[in-house]
């Protein structure tokens, strides 16, 4: 049995684990006041080319959002993002648990446009009874998105362009912000993501880490006492090392990207197989993350042997899947994979 | 001047108003316990038909969708609603502040369908990731909508019927209850709202009171405690007289079919105008709601003499502009309307 | 049977009611724009000497409290209170549902001193843990207080002194306050009130209204987009028109005052009886609400021609039980009061 | 440098570590659906000797508390707990945050008394306005508790059978439970725990794990769609296995007891040495917290050598600190700070 079943079926990155076993025994101050969150910190803010960048750690990529958008939100204020956006729909209502509407927007494979966004900005302050309805108070992205495409350089810096307009913060979710970057399409840098953002986070869990998430604020808008907003919410680790240490080596010696390429190469083989054998994709996708349209008898027998997941019904005949690929992924996986379509 | 702006520009009924003048002087125990309520209740369960149902008083309607909502949902449920529904639009997020997020679903005029409903239902329930999303766990309707359509008794059964076939309330927002139940398209009475519905308010702040909405649950359904919830959303009146009292006028001697049916005879009157002139409307609507598509310049000279809500921006040039009628709208109002038209 | 059970007895005061009646038929803007509600914010201001103070009506008092109070607060701060305070008793728990917690003081009769307030705050800023507590972000008192007492003005000054060295707002709670200003004890002023306090209330309710509680923001606190946050707590009146007639009756030719004063004077009558009947009074209360201390079996006997209010059981045998006084009170109900009292 | 700061200054136990690397290239499926979560699960059933408990995985204490309390109490409930719980002081307001309110009881070490809990459940259901207050839904009591003390068993029955004359579930925060059953002082065991307490957790990060808590429903009470629920408050990890490995670990071979003993035998330890050097205690702690009475001056010199844990100013030369013992404690760091102690 091999498994494409999502980029967190491993635990973490052998470097990563490594530097947790070496410093376990280290007597260190609780809450994320250790040295190798100061340490992880500072990496980071060095691989974002941004001194002034405020950065914390956090558990995981819902826990991330929530805590993220209801500490920047006015209280009148809701998020926007595409009706497809992880916050729209598989948080289980975790924004709406904190007292705010996610707005929707149309999306075209994942993605929203800054001309989309603007209509809808425009359309709100233009409506007489806007003070009855949820202000727009920020806007949310994924990057890579939900359905593993990516925002271009210029379609980023537009998205960005309205919110200034509009005085809105533009907040990125990078849980899988390694695969985006690392993809051959991607034409963003992490700088690039600091500079054009407001606030965003380096998924952990997805990308080699047992969890955590690294929030960064560019701006010097990290909201006053946001540690006890993130004690508040349940999300303050007693041990801050367990993802100090594990930011602290993502960050060392470029292994955040290399994990990112390696996944990425995986994943360019797996279209290639796919491809050359004449399947169907759901759409085309540059990063981890491929989705694939397959016929249900066909999704039965592969499933004997290979762990994918579930993503929709088009059909009543046929099924989307997803297949990722991860760090983790091998090229023995990528290999089997192969032989098992030949037989099918 | 006239005013057709909305179906809450005056006060309240004279007949209303009389009563509370009347037993102004009445000493009275706090928070709803009165005799006055009592009696508004027994005259509410008479009007249903539905001796077993549990009446309380609310102040407003987002007030009421709000406590409603939030104390019959269980933590892990959402409210399914049309996308136009109020409480998805026009409440500010009352409904995401309780920790609920509202489902948004298709619609028609204003109309969600049963077809629709169960598709959303079933494709909810057989999402492999379900657990991860918010559970469908009450639908609201609006009768009328927000753009003054109706179900028929046969939609509303259909729809009464996937919920219970999915086990979840169906909530009906009548807050403009009257003037749907009196107009000539309607086929459903009170106590078949009653019987379909498991709980839904009579709206007294449109349809001639001061302020004040009866919340019925139908089904022996009412929270424990509802009192103490009432109160905990800052909702729960001291002179609990003020919504006893009107409503106990509003159910004595049929006033309240009496509004309604006043308000629908002056609708119908304006519609007719507005269809001889050659006026074009945005949609077919059988109550005291009708929305009209006016030129932005001929807009603008009406309403030197007239007030009209604005409803929306179709294109560059045109206004949906919305026409309430009430208890309050008079024939002169309407005679007036036409002298207007016709100088325009 | 007479009734000293709450002064949330009778409906509005006469003169009230009678500017409902007159304005009843105009047509008028909703939520809160009409020209009445304008009027009656401008007589306040005038009233406070304060033109640039800030007023909107809300409806009732725990839920004018929890929209103040969570509309004012930062995500990590609480609202310090007296024990005994109405928000950290008899809401419901409608502040804790905002999100926010109640961080309880140490009170006698129902007010907090100064001194303690600081050694609180100064206690807080000391403690090493502090960002993993509630951080104290406002001071509510209530004036009078829940057992009828007051504040003097140097009490007031000092606590306000206390919020200015914290940073931190003062908020007065004033369901009763025509009752407290009008008190021989008081040595405040509406506009003493103002000067000192950053946002308080002025209860319409318990003084002559039939509902309504006029919100002051004095120093240009008002939130953002404050009736967006108002509507998000289902808190806005659709006929807005309801609280400001009545403001703007209860404010013109001092009205407000004379209703104070008229109670006042009923409670002086009222204490002098049980004084010289000898009974026990609780504490000593200075403004429309008594507290005594009788004999169940006195109580009994009593209750068949008085309704008072439970208040608490201090032992087995007796019972405190309140007398509230209001504009509705009159010199035959104190009359009547005392024969039954001479029968007893 | 020593330190005596707290119980979570080191990682893991070495052998739940050693799990963790062991398991780590396994490909598992998400969010604690995996094999090691339900091993664990079965594991920790057997050393409840409780065959129905219902067990789930969370991260933190402040989460679990969060996540357990509000999703067990009923809208109108608050959860009862000692004014110095944790719930109550120390989790910069989780609770309020989820909409509840933490209704504080008078304790003595940290220990509510079954007297006080009675007086004070029966005192509110005889006050004529409970309605308007919040109801008593759930008790809250932490074994041991912040101050290290431990409720023998009579007394935890005694708690538990008012909280089922009362029908509210008793809940339990062993966020350091096994270094309280571990005590020579305790007379409870795991097993008791699981038959008198209608929920509780086995704290993990405190107790040998990097993080983890083990939520335990003893009575078939676990919330409907729990899993949910812990999504929407952003609790859920995607690799569950990092719980479900280290609680494996902790299970097996009864480590999580072998913790507790070591622990417990270092602050014996420890508590001989401060007590053969006249030191003085701030109370009697029979488990893993012992606090101090230090003069500032002496404070001083300490932690030149020594981490330990502020706790409170009991006057202005003194400060009471914690000195905490672990599975991480060694002899060395105990002979260490007799040697310092020796100097001082």
């Amino acid at each position: 049995m091999i498994s494409f079943e999502s980029d967190y079926i491993a635990g973490a990155h052998p470097k990563v684990l490594e530097r947790l076993c070496e410093t376990n025994l280290e007597a260190l101050p609780g809450y994320g006041t250790d040295h190798y969150c100061e340490q992880a910190k500072e990496k980071i803010r060095k691989a974002l080319d941004c001194p002034e960048a405020q950065v914390e750690f956090l558990v995981g990529g819902t826990q991330t959002n929530a805590v993220v958008i209801s500490s920047m939100l006015k209280d009148y204020e809701g998020v926007v993002a595409a009706v497809t956006g992880h916050v729209s729909v598989h948080e289980a209502g975790a924004i709406e648990y904190t007292g705010h509407k996610v707005l929707g927007l149309p999306q075209k494979d994942g993605k929203i446009s800054a001309a989309e966004l603007n209509s809808y900005l425009e359309t709100f302050y233009s409506d007489d009874n806007y003070e009855h309805m949820v202000f727009p108070g920020m806007v949310y992205i994924s990057y890579p998105t939900e359905y593993g495409t990516l925002y271009s350089r210029q379609e980023l810096e537009e998205i960005a362009a309205v919110c200034r307009k509009y005085q809105i913060p533009l907040y990125l979710d990078g849980a899988r912000l390694g695969y985006g970057l690392m993809s051959p399409a991607a034409d963003l840098t992490l700088p690039d993501i600091a500079r054009i953002c407001d606030v965003f986070y380096i998924g952990g869990t997805k990308v080699g880490a047992l969890c955590g998430e690294a929030v960064v604020f560019t701006k010097g808008n990290m909201p006053a006492h946001f540690i006890t907003s993130v004690k508040k919410r349940g999300a303050l680790l007693a041990k801050g090392r367990l993802t100090g240490v594990q930011f602290d080596a993502l960050f060392t010696d470029g292994l955040y990207f290399e994990i990112g390429a390696h996944a990425i190469r995986m994943a360019e083989q797996l279209k290639r197989i796919f491809r050359e054998k004449g399947y169907r994709f759901y759409l085309e996708s540059p990063t981890n993350q491929q989705f694939l349209i397959l016929k249900d008898t066909e999704l039965e027998r592969l499933q004997e042997q290979v762990a994918v997941s579930w993503w929709e019904k088009p059909d009543e005949d046929h099924t989307v899947v997803r297949f990722a690929t991860s760090w983790s992924t091998t090229e023995e996986d990528i290999q089997k994979l192969e032989e098992i379509l030949i037989q099918q």
